[in-house]
Formats: structure tokens, sequence, C-alpha cells
């Protein structure tokens, strides 16, 4: 059987969506991807909703326009914004955003039904999170908190540094204090994977922490089948490739970071979406 | 006499620029001044060169509409890669950057020739203030250090935060260790005045801290003499107006942190440049 051999389409702001595309790669070994990173742009997580509409009707154009098969919105603001209205652009293939997954997740692990989630400050305001909880768990408990500063720290690569670990007890130490503190914690931007060591030292061991890269790769391997997409058939070689609307050179080094794995920056291609 | 009520236009990639404005209304009571922010495509300070340059020229115009007698590129980003092409464009009216007065302040205020650069990853790779001291000061040892984390923190409002001290320390602690320190750091962000006080905690008393907004306001006020343009008429009412690309709300929140002042959401006019 030949399979279907046209790749997945992966959409993000930058570079923190590459957490999500680590995650499919490892889960769906078979598939291809196209990556595109709308870094001339980047951050959406400080704009308003119908700039971040704009944008990512524009970009996921472009990875339409590469033959995808599927569209993964590795952003956790154009999902929380845009995700419908992508949906409705783009009805022949699923369209699949990280919050639902990250809610799904977050709700199958609390036991005292309080729930945390951190995130951009665009996606806090947008409050897709809580609504999407919510739907699945009535009567949740739900904290919101932006965590601004972790986007830059993450992008700097301090991983475990002690302006992370000040910051991460700012945001954090307050909320996790307590008897009535929640008891799970989902990482509501593709950015803070690359921060979790430094977050589970400031929340404890007791707390669960939801990564919504791996959720969302379980999602998309969910809605394959469900599409009845078959997989990919395997030729070898790059199982990804690269777009971005601004320097390759910093997509390679900083998009490292969040890959877990060397990117060259020959391979990543320049686009321009200014239109 | 009755002056020449034209306002004079400020430019920035975002809500850091508000520090120049800040310090040229203290420095010219008589001027008025509109002020446009383009925060639907912030940062500049991780944009390639090219990128900044279509951007700025794009925000610019909209400053010449206005009808502005002279324009002040109050992002270091845009001043590094895109003032000599603005100077260019708009060749009717004076156009001023901010590096050149820094560069000028930190030569003045050396005594042993050293002089570091804090500023972000975008002037850092550009070199222009490397090569606007070396013009005045051939022979100065010039340290520049990427403070990228720095912007972040500043525009949470964490101007004295255990965050913030751990980045400082970790940014400028190695440079000004040792008997070949330099005397002199040359904040070159607008967004790092409000940082002065962490910052000269790290560095110490001995350092000479050269803030380009101060410098840059100077500049302002003698390019006005030169060029033989008269003060405004100071007619009262509200010094500034604001137009922003994105949320007017959080310019007015996050604006208020670098203006030293309270902004009005309402008087900012939101405008779209994208075109």
């Amino acid at each position: 059987m030949p399979g279907d051999p046209r790749p997945i389409g992966v959409f993000d702001s930058g570079m923190g969506g590459l957490t999500v595309l680590r995650a499919l790669v490892v889960r769906l070994p078979r598939e291809r991807f196209v990556y595109l990173g709308d870094t001339a742009r980047l951050p959406y997580g400080t704009k308003s909703a119908e700039t971040v509409q704009a944008y990512a009707l524009q970009a996921t154009g472009l990875l339409l326009d590469q033959g995808v098969k599927m569209l993964v919105i590795a952003c956790n603001t154009a999902s929380s914004v845009a995700l419908y209205l992508l949906q409705e652009a783009w009805q022949n293939i699923p369209v699949i955003g990280v919050i639902e997954p990250g809610a799904r997740a977050g709700v199958a692990a609390t036991r005292n039904r309080r729930i945390a989630v951190i995130a951009t400050e665009g996606t806090v305001r947008g409050g897709a999170y809580a609504r999407a909880i919510r739907k699945l768990m009535a009567d949740a408990e739900i904290v919101q908190q932006a965590c601004q500063v972790f986007v830059a720290l993450a992008e700097e690569g301090w991983t475990d540094s002690p302006a992370t670990q000040a910051a991460a007890e700012h945001y954090l130490g307050p909320l996790f204090r307590g008897a009535s503190a929640p008891d799970t914690l989902v990482l509501g931007c593709t950015h803070f994977p690359v921060l979790a060591d430094v977050i589970r030292k400031t929340i404890g061991e007791a707390v669960a922490l939801v990564d919504s890269a791996e959720t969302t790769a379980q999602a998309v391997a969910e809605a394959l089948t469900r599409a009845g997409i078959e997989s990919g058939a395997d030729a070898g070689g790059d199982k990804a490739r690269f777009f971005a609307t601004d320097s390759p050179q910093r997509f390679a080094r900083v998009g490292a970071i969040f890959f877990g794995r060397p990117i060259d920056a020959s391979a990543v291609e320049l686009v321009d979406l200014r239109g």
C-alpha cells in the first residue's frame, strides 16, 4: 500500500511550535512535515485577535499551496483566536489546534478539579483554555497566568538559569501554595516545554504537568485515523522542510532549542508574507 | 513670534521609544509630538535588516502624512539599519536617530577608552554603535552584548525583580569584572532606561551609564536650532498624540511604564500598516 505521501503542515508564529513538530516526528515516523514559522511578525501573543486572524489566514495559505493533507496550528495564540476561522477557510483538510488537546489532557490529569494554565498574554486574554476545559468539566476551577517573560527566556535558551528560576517563582510560586492549589498545570504556550525542568522545581513533584506538544501529537494521530488519511510512504530522507518569514540563521539557531536537534540554516527557506 | 506649530514625529517599533518621548517632552516644553508605535510588528530587534527597513519606511510615511517638521527614530534597531534610507526618503525634514547621540555621549564619558554597549540582537548584529563610536574615537575598545531578555522584563514592568537582577548579573556581571573592564555602559535599547537601577547595582557606581533617550533629546534640540526650525507655539493642551498598529489598551498599559506617566487608551489611535 503506497500510503498518502502528502506532507502535514505545521504552522506557528515562530520557533516555539517546533516543540510540537518534535513530538509529531516521534509519534508519526512515516509522515513528512512542512513547518512555517512567521518569524517576521512574531510574537502573536501580544497582538489583537484581528491581527492574529489576518496573519494566520495568510500564513496557512502558504502551507495549503504546499499540498498538505492536514494542518496543525502549533501556536496557542492562533489556535485560541483563529482556529474556527481557519477550519472555515480550509474545509478540505482537517485543521487541528493545540488548545483542545491540552484542555483534554488537563481534565484527564486533575484529581481535585483545580487546573492552572500558563500562556502568553494573548492566549490568557482570549480565555480559550478556560472555555475548552469547562466544556469538558463544567465545575473545574481554572486559574490562568500570563507568563510573557518565559517566552524570551526560552528563546534565549536559558532553560535552567537563575533568571528563569526567579521568573518561575514570581509567576508560579503564589499559585501553587496552600491546600487549595491546583494539582495540574497546563503549559499553554509551545515555548514552555523547554522550561519544564525549572517549572517542575517550582511547582513540586505532586503537580501534573501537561505538555500540549505531546497531547497535540496524539490528537493529530487520532485525526489522521478518523479522517481515513493513510500514513505517508516514508521514502527516507528529511522528515521536515522549514519555511520562515525572517532570518533563516536565527530560525535555525533558536529553533534548535525547541526542536531538540540542530537545524541547518541552509535548509530553511525564506518566504515573504508581507503581501 | 508665532513659532512653527507643526509637531515632531517620533517613531518606534513599540512602546520603548516612549522613554525618548519622555525626555523630549521635558527638554522641549513648547513642542508638540506625534508618536507612532508599530506594535503589530514588534519586536524589530530580532528581524532582518531588509524587514526592518521596509517596516520603518512604511511607518514613518504615516508620520509624514501628519505634517511633522522633524522625525525622531526612537528605535535602536531601526536607527541602526534604516536611518540612512529614511534620510534619503524624507529629504525635506531632519531625521534623527538614537545611535549617534548615544555613541557621542559614550565617547564623552569614557576615561579608559573602554565602552560597553548593550542592545537587542538586531542592533548588536548590525554593529552600528561600534561603527559610530569608532568614528569618534578610533582606538576605543568596544564590547557589545545582546540583552534580549531585558526587553521582556522591561515590558512586564519588572523594573526591580529578582529575575531582572539575575538577568543583569548573567549579561553584565562577566563584562564588568577585572581591571580591564569598561568604565562606560551605553544603554543601546530604548527599553533599558527603566531597568537602570538594577543595571546600576550590577555594574557598580564607578561606571558611567549613558541613557540614549536623554542624549537623543539633546540632539533633537540642537538639530532644531541648526535647521532654523522655530519652536512650537505651545497653545497648551496635550503635548503628544499616539498612534499604534495594535491594541491601544496594551499600548496604554505597557507604554505607561516607559512614558513614566499614565496614558489614556482612548487617546491612542489604532492604525493599520499591513497594506
